[in-house]
């Protein structure tokens, strides 16, 4: 267990009202919505202390604390958010809400298909980002919050947390996208359909109608992870975790078994991620991040952001993060500033590639925690009652990254 | 057709003596063993005219010219051999030959086991590039060539010249390893691995035994390719070439259908390998690859050329290429430096990847031209009799790299 954890936390759902169906972007309706979400700490006064924390693709709405109280399930983002901690919850009012398509709690192609009484598979209609996002402007309705204070999030969460500043920059004062890109590029997509491919290729996949079949489309859904976690790493972070080393032999076995170190670490990874995740919900949640393009319908990505002038960024990318490379997160600050926006940029130096997002617990504490410091002052936000200073923690330098965090990254 | 082609070819095929069994370092034998080659211009009459190029994973002992005669049947390094060209037939006797385990004439898991009267399938023997290399001088013996003027070949291919160079220094005078490394490294096993993890994941696979079934293995080695291809091009020829452009679409279909052009590009080249290549044989080339460690035994690098110090290297890595980065070739030259070896490097600036080599024409031309001017200069090779040299040809200067040989990369 971490200490300062923020301890239990239970699921708690929020079903759309049945009278108003949700439109999505491709002009289907869906209904009815569940949208599966946690909260940490205490709305203040004034209700303007709320922070949405978004997930990554195969994320939930788990970040933080323990679910259920049970201490093995410890949330995704549990370095990151807690008492003390960057997302202080002696200070804020964290959300964290699962996407619509996820498999978490939150309505996606294993619903109940009302028109059917079954399962929707393939007749899921297609969701976005945009619609992910506009179903958690809904929750934030529901809780009654009229601004946050801040949205945050890294890959997939980094792209909610642009279409809140660019789509919907009246509800947030800040936004903090992490690792991520204001449009897919080609081979993001690339590997997305890549990773589709193998669980097309699956015949349990069944053209998405297996929920009701002994077999599900494992196989498929392990190669599409594999894929997916080789990008999440570093060459250079496999070279330290990994190397060519050998898994409890000795010498080659000319023979097509598990062999080396990073081998089974893949095969393990694969393997256990199909104990967690829909193979449906991975072809949902990928397109729609390919799908994602901040630059459209003008083909000019500053002017996402004309109306976002009092919303404050802090962008974050890892020199070593070679699946949203640097120069994303660049393009976006150059379209930022083209567009007048208050922006504050890091390029942190990191051997973790992609993952280093979840991995650069000091750094992210140091930069993070600073830029809401600076919020909390400029928006005069109270902290909520019985709120005390903590001392301050003692230094992490030198930490270790949590390697059973790294071995099951939620990118 | 490309002109200056040396035209038409003829497959060979060297078949080992039946009473000498290939030995492999698995310590298993392989008999009978065939070698798939092919040779273009000839050998001059002290046999030291004679160049030997190696092929990568997918490619075959067709390097150059039409195939019988079939004038769709190029040869995958037809740019770079032929009359006039980089490797000058004119002059040189130009030898290409197919590995052990491939699909392309030589013997490999679809290959008749002699113990069982079928295809081998996975009771073929783990081969590794030295077995490659190994059978490769049992040819040029058969040959009747002492000493090769030098080895040449990328990726893959690469792997084989520093082999020849390491284990073989005696039997050439230079070698050109491309686009390579001494060590595949944990990244590159993670994505051989995660291709064959869609090999095994595939049904039709059988464990290797598919040979005489109706459906093959195709769907898992379509996706193993989808995954290889990505990893030859770079995100920026991906950029320049597809960009987020959809195919035959003016908006979104929000469905699973092929919609953007990467997309497609990836379906069709992955569906068009599973008509030219053999699952398992991707199994056991890959394997080979995953095996290859120069560092081995001593786990110095430099150790492994201390007997190479009279081969001349020229050695080629591409800025843009992910897979084999600059830094192998670096660590490749230190060594060699260290080890007190003859060695020229360049690192030619391209953004088409790791399939820069087989598409930096003009570069590749000029650099190979000069390295082997100064071979024939110093060894005084004697051009075969009846040579002349040609007129300079036009510059290919702004020539664009061939887009059918990026369509169906044999890297």
């Amino acid at each position: 267990m971490t200490t300062d954890s923020i301890g239990d936390v239970t699921a708690q759902s929020f079903i759309f009202a049945e009278d108003e169906p949700f439109c999505l972007e491709s002009g289907e309706t869906l209904r009815p919505v569940t949208l599966a979400y946690e909260t940490y700490g205490t709305l203040n006064a004034d209700r303007s202390n709320a922070i949405l924390i978004c997930h990554a693709l195969s994320g939930s709405a788990h970040a933080a604390g323990y679910l259920g109280g049970d201490p093995d399930k410890v949330g995704w983002w549990e370095d990151c958010i807690g008492p003390g901690k960057a997302f202080d919850t002696d200070r804020f009012f964290v959300i964290c809400s699962n996407v619509v398509g996820s498999c978490y709690g939150s309505t996606g192609p294993a619903s109940l298909d009302p028109a059917t009484g079954k399962p929707y598979g393939l007749n899921f209609p297609v969701v976005t980002v945009g619609d992910m996002v506009r179903a958690q402007v809904n929750l934030i309705d529901h809780l009654g919050i009229d601004k946050l204070l801040c949205v945050a999030g890294g890959s997939m969460g980094g792209m909610q947390v642009l279409e809140w500043a660019a789509h919907h920059p009246q509800r947030t004062h800040a936004a903090i996208p992490i690792a991520t890109t204001a449009h897919h590029s080609p081979m993001l997509i690339a590997f997305s359909e890549v990773g589709r491919q193998a669980i097309y290729a699956d015949p349990a996949w069944n053209h998405g109608a297996y929920y009701d079949k002994a077999q599900k489309p494992d196989a498929g859904l392990a190669v599409a992870r594999m894929v997916g976690h080789i990008t999440y790493l570093s060459e250079e972070s496999m070279q330290m975790k990994f190397g060519r080393r050998l898994q409890g032999l000795e010498k080659y076995g000319y023979e097509f078994e598990t062999e080396f170190e990073i081998e089974s670490y893949l095969r393990y990874n694969g393997r256990k991620f199909t104990e967690r995740f829909d193979a449906n919900s991975y072809l949902y949640v990928t397109k729609a991040m390919d799908y994602f393009d901040l630059t459209q319908p003008t083909g000019s990505l500053a002017a996402a952001f004309v109306g976002s002038l009092n919303v404050k960024f802090l962008v974050i990318s890892f020199t070593s993060d070679w699946l949203y490379p640097s120069y994303h997160s660049k393009q976006l600050v150059s379209a930022l500033t083209a567009a007048n926006v208050d922006v504050t940029y890091l390029d942190v130096r990191s051997s973790w590639g992609h993952d280093a997002f979840l991995l650069e617990v000091e750094t992210m504490t140091n930069l993070l925690g600073s830029f809401l410091d600076r919020l909390v002052r400029e928006e005069q936000v109270a902290a909520p009652a019985g709120y005390a200073p903590r001392a301050l923690p003692a230094p992490i330098i030198g930490a270790q990254p949590n390697r059973t965090r790294l071995a099951d990254s939620l990118a």
